[in-house]
């Protein structure tokens, strides 16, 4: 049953993509669960390359790294995706399988650090550009925070706005959940 | 690259549901294309019911599951989909793993004969009747004709309004596409 929650329906669709060898970013660290997960699936013949303005964050995600004994195939950066164009190696850029977005605060922890818009797009704009064809970014909205309506907004006017031709932009979302939604967008690179 | 075409992306998620001996439902025959999808993936152990209100898409349908040389493990009714609880057996009540809908009108028929807010939402209730628990509805509304987006807006209410702790609903569309919208809605019977 992957369905019954929006989370494993992202997974289920991420495998997909997710080989071993695959080249894999995490634009937002946070915990770092996403980070040892694209770890995992890209194996020690692929690269991981995860970013996180918080130094907290790039700790945590560092230790769950060293504790679920990943393959040494990561690097962290502290600092925010927006810079992901000049940080990650040129030899990488346009060989990327898949971008990784959580866009809100990281769980736990201060809540009036948050993605913001400005950097956000700069940085899908540039995930665009480190892709692969046929290559995704996978985005997860969590817009339950102050500001998280206006990114939320803002991000899809973005994408809405990409050419069909070039991009695929799929959006997925639980329609009957209460509380704050949770918003999916897979986009596809032509 | 399933992300790339709405339709790919929703035979990616029915893959997770049909399996060897599964027991489907094509609420929509139309032109008979997934009927002939379930058949396959049902196999020889499985069983396949579709209704359609039009005699033009049941001959279809039947003439492409022998052309297709599909087993014989379906049962073509010609009847709308309102009328699934009374025509599919009660022994397969409970234990339906997938139901099927296009809604909208038959591609390349008449455009007037489209299927109706009122007996869409009848054979819904029904199909979340007689589903297996952690079985899906998948279904897909092409809103592009007139009474679509009627019939689009009943639909989503009407899945709005289902209990979460009851069923999950995920919403999925492609954002940029130019042209009349694909929606596809996922239930899952908890």
């Amino acid at each position: 049953m992957i369905t019954n929650n929006i989370l494993s329906f992202a997974k289920s669709i991420l495998c997909e993509v997710l080989e071993p060898g695959c080249i894999a970013v995490d634009a937002t660290a946070g915990n770092g669960y996403d980070t040892v997960y694209l770890s995992r699936q890209a194996g020690v013949e692929g690269r991981v390359f995860a970013f996180d303005i918080q130094e907290e964050a790039i700790e945590q995600t560092r230790q769950r790294l060293n504790e679920e004994c990943m393959p040494e195939n990561w690097t962290l950066f502290h600092s925010g995706h927006e810079n992901m164009l000049s940080l990650i190696p040129e030899e990488f850029h346009g060989k990327v399988n898949i971008v990784m977005f959580n866009l809100g605060f990281l769980p736990g922890s201060d809540k009036s650090i948050v993605t913001r818009p400005e950097t956000t797009l700069k940085a899908l704009a540039d995930s665009l550009e480190i892709l692969a064809t046929g290559a995704m970014i996978c985005i997860a909205i969590y817009a339950g925070h102050p500001g998280g309506a206006e990114e939320d907004a803002a991000v899809r006017e973005y994408c809405t706005a990409l050419d069909y031709h070039y991009v695929r932009v799929i959006q997925s979302e639980m329609l009957n959940k209460p509380g704050y939604p949770i918003r999916l967008l897979f986009l596809t690179k032509l």
